[in-house]
């Protein structure tokens, strides 16, 4: 089996901006169908899913300040309800799943994650390798959790992604976001910037060089990439709004941009 | 401070016979209003809460046959499906606990258990340590759990307490059913039967003995009270559908059976 991380933001799933915690149900189905309909086709293939938070985390997070510490009871009931907050998000989403037909079991991050100064310092992983070998597909979610340090901070998906890549046995990373992959310069703020689609040896110092002369000139998308490059595996960032997108990326076709320096 | 677990029958707070997951919302709002009136008032006591699946898990259980194994398609989505389920029992008990201002934060168990042919092997401790350090009520469930040897099998909510009671430095244990404590004998059927309000170094050798005789004379009870006298406990069983219990047991009053062998 070749097994496959795949990440879906937070910004996919729910109303990124919406203060109050909001499903985006129409795109959180289209992604579930997608992602079902992968796991049908492709046999070979086994996967982790590791969702964001969206209006389910960022508000409540910022509003109570709990990724900080914890130093009142407010931080307390703060973090008590971010973390039923996540678990309520992911149930709606493996819902969807199963009732589709994919096997998709929560697996609370938190309940075995120890982070300290806000990195992760320990998670349970025999179990997720266990879930796999059984041919459930674990489905994992950024979350707030214990910190020997500051009592608590923020677990987050991609920290979780990272944590596992560099643990499993793990043949490619999918970053599904709500752009289309990594750009020449910030799309936002440079309408000369285009879509680069391979990162590959050939392109890698040049991107790396301009990367360190400007702040995070690929729109949000260095920090992701530099992880990649310290995992030394394939990866692919695509759009995952796009229908088709998530099952190409899947099936290994050409979509957004492809990070492989082999 | 004195630690405290607390078990809750998911007969307490789902309809138990009811075929389709059904929350007993009124019960489940006095129980959870007994619990953080507790906690507000009770500074020295840290509590931790374990709960039952009642109508949310044994029937999905019995019609997907998942405690005994898996074997098939049908029965990788029903284990997906119950862990969702109890989640979402979880979810919705603790928003009641953290509305009413107790920090109830849920905790998958599975997330971290290791079953080995029905019992538990393994499971993360320290976790739970941390957050009752930071000052967290943790609240676990029974969950379906990845298994070595049949691939899924029940991690239930009486065998959390056990593990946890011999792992943590615990003072009490608290068992709340629908019924009103350990009886002479079974009560559904022996109308001579009486509530024994105290089982103590006097009576125990009595009490095992007709144990030993019979099938379960005590109403169910009989093997959760082989278990507390293995871990050498102080314990109560009540009935925490009585109004009152709950925090009678948690201020160490007269309510129910009281195990004390000391």
């Amino acid at each position: 089996m070749k097994l496959v991380l795949i990440k879906i933001g937070g910004c996919l799933i729910t109303h990124k901006n919406s203060e109050m915690p909001k499903i985006n149900e129409e795109l959180m189905d289209q992604i579930a169908g997608e992602l079902s309909e992968a796991y049908k086709e492709l046999k070979e293939v086994s996967l982790i899913i590791i969702h964001g938070a969206g209006s389910f985390g960022h508000p409540i997070v910022k509003r109570t300040g709990i990724h900080k510490g914890i130093e009142n009871h407010e931080q307390l009931l703060g973090f008590a309800e971010t973390q039923r907050l996540q678990n309520e998000l992911n149930s709606i989403f493996c819902n969807l799943l199963i009732k589709k037909g994919m096997p998709a079991i929560p697996v609370q991050a938190s309940a075995s994650s120890i982070m300290e100064n806000k990195r992760l310092k320990s998670m349970d992983i025999d179990v997720i390798k266990g879930l796999l070998e059984v041919g459930m597909v674990p489905v994992l979610y950024g979350v707030p959790s214990y910190d020997l340090e500051n009592k608590c901070s923020i677990l987050s998906g991609d920290q979780i992604m990272t944590y596992l890549a560099s643990r499993l046995n793990v043949k490619k990373l999918i970053f599904a976001t709500d752009v289309e992959g990594v750009y020449s310069a910030d799309p936002k703020k440079d309408k000369n910037a285009v879509l680069i689609e391979r990162i590959s040896k050939d392109n890698i110092d040049k991107l790396l060089l301009e990367g360190s002369n400007h702040t995070d000139v690929t729109g949000g998308m260095y920090g992701k990439i530099m992880e990649i490059l310290n995992l030394g595996l394939k990866a692919q960032i695509i759009n995952g709004a796009v229908p088709g997108n998530i099952i190409k990326a899947l099936k290994d076709e050409k979509v957004g941009t492809i990070v492989d320096l082999k």
